[in-house]
């Protein structure tokens, strides 16, 4: 054993972030020894820190540290347009395409075998947003596997009843991507969203 | 700004890690906080303990908490043999070669331009094992670099002075490697250190 309990402790602690295997962690776990032991120890600091403090927004469920989110306290966001998405990653990225509307995170999606159901998505917060009267428009950006569209379905029931309207992002070929290179099944959903020009 | 201050806190110092730009720490920080709090809460603690507790060991200068190391301490290994290497990371790839001596770990290589010279790779303890009388050969395994040469040429007649066998591992095809995929200088070397068979 050429290792201290210490280091093997550390390159396993380390295998708890997504793709990164006994190999990386290894590499991290000596980079972060001979280089940056600062910089590992501000790592330590800033994961317990957000372990700790880091929750969920009362309003959207993204993550938040404070009750409230920026967005949803902004006084700078449409509040008439509310996007759903799965994850606070989702946010991010919606935000990143220009967006400047509210949000709802599921933080997940239906799943039935999983006992993930509507009350373990927190619909019955969605629920008292769309009665506040503000929204007008719900905007379904869930993925499009079975279980986001079934998600994306079970939704636009609870808004239509509502007599609000609701909207499924488009989905089609990707911007600067080749016929070539699209899967059929995005194919298809290509032709069937075809927009006259 | 879609994310909070403390997660934008710990994105940024999970790139501290070799191999991690911001789109990796954006991931592994919404699986840690979504997935698994306490895997995080687990790698920030033993991340300040690895930093905080790990020091170098006072014969061979690899990583160890204790003064000196589960290798060094061992009473299996062949204290004739002293295997020379740059990090401590190679003598764990050495000892998955199969070798059963001693190590000494440099801690870089010689090099004038970074104010790396003799004494800040603890060359007068290396010494001081060489004086010890147990050592009969010391192999030279630092990389093939200009400044690895450099290092090894320089221990190696510290060696000789000392009228001690001083080697240095074998350059030249890697195992299953095909011709076709080696560079000219690796296939220099495998030429000019050809043994009759």
């Amino acid at each position: 054993m050429s290792e201290s309990p210490l280091l093997i402790e550390l390159i396993e602690a380390l295998r708890c972030m997504p793709g990164i295997g006994r190999k990386s962690a290894q590499r991290i776990t000596y980079h972060l020894l001979q280089r940056n032991r600062d910089g590992a120890r501000k790592l330590s600091h800033s994961l317990l820190e957000a372990m700790d403090k880091i929750g969920h927004c009362e309003r959207c469920r993204t993550f938040s540290e404070e009750p409230v989110c920026e967005l949803c306290k902004s006084g700078k966001r449409d509040r008439s347009l509310l996007c759903v998405v799965e994850s606070p990653a989702d946010v991010y990225i919606v935000e990143e395409a220009g967006f400047r509307g509210l949000y709802f995170v599921l933080m997940g999606h239906l799943s039935p075998l999983d006992r993930i159901g509507p009350e373990e998505l927190g619909l019955t917060g969605l629920e008292t947003l769309l009665d506040e009267g503000d929204i007008t428009e719900v905007i379904l950006a869930t993925s499009t596997t079975v279980e986001g569209e079934a998600t994306a379905h079970f939704i636009s029931e609870m808004v239509h009843a509502r007599q609000l309207k609701v909207s499924r992002i488009a989905h089609g070929v990707p911007m600067g991507g080749e016929l070539e290179y699209v899967d059929s099944s995005t194919l298809s959903h290509a032709l069937a969203g075809r927009r006259e020009i």
